[in-house]
């Protein structure tokens, strides 16, 4: 199975590509890398997900915030390269937190887009390097921020 | 018009380029592509602005730091490359907010930055993909610091 | 002197190469790079040091902390490289400190591993850009966790 009908198969619903919310491009090409910035957990009818990880939602919660970020950038790069069968491999990412100081699971939290991920892609290119750390704050206080690093076909 | 005519255009003073502050190198060349370290608000006095956002300072002045910030990480391009003519594009940006945890709008303040860059090399090469984001603390309390990502001509 | 007789006069010990906490690579080549992911300080026995900067421990035991940590990517390196004498230079550091909002010493704390990869590599080829900054919160509430990326010989 290529990507794309891997992704078919997990019958998830992609949300629109988000439109920047400042002066960035939500993606670039850099010879045989793909960037994309960083991607809050947008939802099919244009919201954000929101609420601070250990007050506000779950870690579970969070998880599914994580999983919805994996979708907003899926949106992306459907978007930008008309198919995920243009990518290689993940490289990195980068999962942001937004959660009080004492929370202690970012990576039971930002596996839910590395699961997602590695579906897509599969157990070894849909698995790169990453961090998954906690922010002391995010943007219109999202609870999770991820950005990506993708190597082309 | 070039990068460095443009510069000119915009009658901005380049602080002095800030010296390492720990074991690192501002400025590091990777191929055709050159990476900048983490920069703060260096003023031509070589002070920084200090100071909280949310806190001590208002989304505008913050957005004014991430504008010096921005001549900060301009300041080291000049030294290390001579002009600013030998950048093709930006690729990346991370931008970081020293700011109290209920702070929503990191991407206005990161725009200082931004604007600088996309006056410098262009709408299209001076913008690349970002992420804007809110940092617990930052060191010796600057409201911003960015790193950047660039590609040589 | 080699990189890896350089290590072994240093008299230090490796810890374990880390096992993944969660859904992602500890290390990853891309041609001629080498990617790691986030990193804590992982001790001989397994077991992390734990607590916050600020609060729980010292600038000074952070900064032995971060060594630490980048004894803990050494051992990934070597257990995926087999030898350090394979990394030509330290292209990038990102090294985040979890810390009370009024720390400002971050730049210092990192130095803990970046002092190491400079006596490893050298002062040039072990030196690269570098951010050291403040999270809000780290997984298991580690005091320093950093990812880095190297160019390979």
């Amino acid at each position: 199975m290529t990507p794309d009908e891997r992704f078919a198969a997990l019958n998830l619903e992609l949300p629109p590509a988000p439109t920047p919310l400042g002066v960035y491009k939500p993606f670039l090409i850099d010879g045989n890398h793909c960037y994309v910035s960083g991607h809050g957990p947008l939802l099919s009818d244009k919201t954000l997900i929101k609420g601070r990880v250990g007050a506000d939602m779950n870690m579970e919660e969070a998880k599914q915030a994580a999983q919805q970020v994996g979708l907003a950038i899926l949106a992306t790069l459907k978007q930008n390269l008309g198919s995920f069968n243009k990518i290689k491999k993940v490289i990195k990412v980068l999962g942001m937190v937004n959660c009080t100081s004492d929370f202690e699971r970012h990576p039971f939290v930002i596996n839910g887009c590395s699961e997602l991920f590695a579906k897509v892609w599969g157990e070894d290119n849909g698995v790169g390097v990453r961090s998954a750390v906690g922010m002391g704050s995010l943007p219109d206080n999202i609870p999770v921020e991820i950005e990506a690093l993708f190597e082309l076909v």
